[in-house]
């Protein structure tokens, strides 16, 4: 092992307590030896997703997060209710590292001939554990990114551009030809634009606020329907019926807003045919929730005929059904668009003791598009 | 065209009138010679089934249903709600005859031999317009029945026997091992514990009143949940853990219920392998929705991880996939199991004009389990 590794370094930690409190420390943890076929990164730059916020923080009431520790070694802690405590039994009493994706400098590296083809490379990497400064990971858990791409570029390498390639995917294995995205201003949204008008997909995009509208289109998008205004649903049904969408994929998860698009996509369906069918249309309209920024329920009205569907979709499930070979191709593909298609834009920069301040938890806990923040794992040299 | 067969007859139609009203009406219509590929069906039985009440009665308020007409042609009018009248669009103004399937003997036939070879056969039949004393028909609407099999139990020889197949097609294309059916106690749920049995294919029965347990326990079901009771709940997460069920088919629509059978089916999954799985077990869990015995919104908790999926079902999609040569095969063992696996149960038999008695719809009108009618189109001779 290079001697610029040291034998331990510091790491993020979340702990949910029987009592129903979440504790979310900076410990310190030895760093393994990589093994032939393992490197060991210098993680520079990981992102905090919405997907990560529910793994750090597990739902609990962070207007009520307390700070403890030291300044070497923070903590903070926060009061889970009780109905949320109880799906998280099987998470009770572990400490679990946390952090889905980052980029750094392969520091260290085993025997293997591609271990060794990375050492002073730039990596993104995946596999959880990235709010870490150091991580020994599988050379199959890190992509090359291109010459001249930075660790904050390439960060955010996997979960939002695979997200926005396979939505593509399936969308064309399901047989549609347009689709709509909600909570379309986010980093994700952003990425679909661009990559949606580069393979000619038409795109609804559902935003929350005004200026969401204007940033949107600034970027090229030409179809977006904001959801504050009160003609949303109008402005819904017309996007839906000109790109002639037939599936969704939903952020929000809560409410009712899965049973608007449905009852946008069957009056579209229903315009093109037309006379009274008991059951609604023939024609399959789909709706994934990918996200929970509401929690509550999901309200189905159900006054789209029965060629409808709703359902959970998650990045990791598609590669899976995509396999090795497919995955490898849209990874390649991702890391090749780090500096264009998919650019990802932070509003604040952080370092691992930053991510426990109250202060700052207020603000990238909110999962607002637009308060997206870049961790830093080590101090600026 | 034979001789016994008039020129003109009685038929059931249903009008949704501009100010709010549904009006039901017996009326005289002419009945057309048969073309080469056709044949004259003189209707002696047709069921009231689920999905006949929509058409007939348009959602209206049933408990303020008022007769009218003459003895010899009645009618009957109930007011339908704002809400539902804007669903109802469509049809507005026109009047639609009712009635899905039916069974009588083929009276006059065209030149075309395989119509020539239906005269004076016992047919099921299928495609609309069943509350009627005869039916013009093409020859694929109609199902030569075996020998012995009489109009009333040929009656109901698509629907419910095509659904409880098509539920196990739906359950071998998409992979599953064993299913949960709710509204168990209905006459396609009895086809359907029969047909499991026959398949080796286990089968969760929910159910909604304890006398429905005893009645199920008699045709030998062996899993059976009563929703009605306290322990219901965990019931169902032992029925669904001892089965391996991942797919439900629900009645109900309405409500929680979709919701409860994925987090059951979501506990068992988890439970066979251990462990925090922040995004759920990758096992599909799916909940198709072909009734709506509950008009109110599905509301679905999404505490079961991202592998899940509701949606709506109906047969007739899921015969339009498979096919002319598969539908065939599925209506022959329909027709062929019409007086053991698929023998249907009725409450009362009535006449086209007894449909229209207040007192009559008050019964038939309610969709519960055990209140089944039959309509004898003919006065008895």
């Amino acid at each position: 092992m290079s001697s610029e590794v040291p034998t331990e370094a510091k790491q993020l930690r979340s702990t949910v307590k029987p009592e129903g409190m979440v504790e979310v420390a900076v410990v310190r943890v030895p760093i393994p030896r990589p093994k032939a076929d393992e490197v060991v990164v210098r993680i520079e730059a990981t992102p905090i997703n919405p997907s990560d916020l529910g793994l750090i923080f597990a739902g609990a009431d962070l207007s009520r997060a307390r700070a403890g520790g030291t300044a070497e070694l923070p903590t903070v802690s926060a009061p889970i209710a009780p109905e949320a405590l109880r799906l998280l039994a099987a998470r009770v009493g572990q400490s679990m590292p946390v952090g889905n994706e980052g980029a750094g400098t392969v520091v260290a590296a085993g025997s293997a001939p591609q271990a060794q083809a990375l050492l002073g490379q730039v990596v993104g990497v995946i596999g959880g554990e990235m709010y870490s400064q150091y991580r020994c990971l599988h050379v199959a858990q890190c992509q090359l990114l291109p010459p001249r791409i930075t660790p904050s570029q390439g960060a955010a390498w996997f979960i939002n551009p695979m997200t926005a390639l396979c939505f593509l995917e399936t969308l064309r294995r399901e047989g549609h030809r347009a689709l709509v995205h909600t909570a379309a201003a986010s980093n994700l949204g952003r990425m679909l634009v661009l990559l949606c008008r580069e393979e000619g997909v038409p795109l609804v995009n559902v935003v929350r606020r005004p200026e969401q509208v204007t940033a949107l289109t600034a970027l090229g998008a030409t179809h977006i329907c904001d959801s504050s205004q009160p003609g949303f649903r109008e402005s819904l049904a017309v996007a839906v019926a000109e790109t002639g969408a037939t599936l969704a994929f939903d952020a929000v998860g809560g409410g009712t807003l899965a049973s608007e698009l449905l009852v946008a996509m069957e009056a579209a369906a229903a315009r093109s045919r037309p006379g009274f069918r008991r059951y609604g249309t023939t024609i399959h309209k789909q709706v994934y929730l990918y996200g929970s920024l509401d929690t509550g329920p999901t309200v189905l009205q159900r006054t789209y005929g029965l060629a409808w569907g709703v359902g959970g979709w998650l990045v990791t499930n598609v590669l899976e059904r995509l396999g090795g070979q497919e995955t490898a191709r849209l990874r390649a593909r991702a890391a090749a668009g780090l500096a264009s298609t998919f650019a990802s834009h932070y509003s604040a920069e952080i370092s691992l003791a930053e991510m426990l301040q109250p202060e700052q938890i207020a603000m990238y806990g909110r999962r607002a598009t637009g308060s997206k923040y870049l961790v830093r794992p080590h101090p600026r040299s």
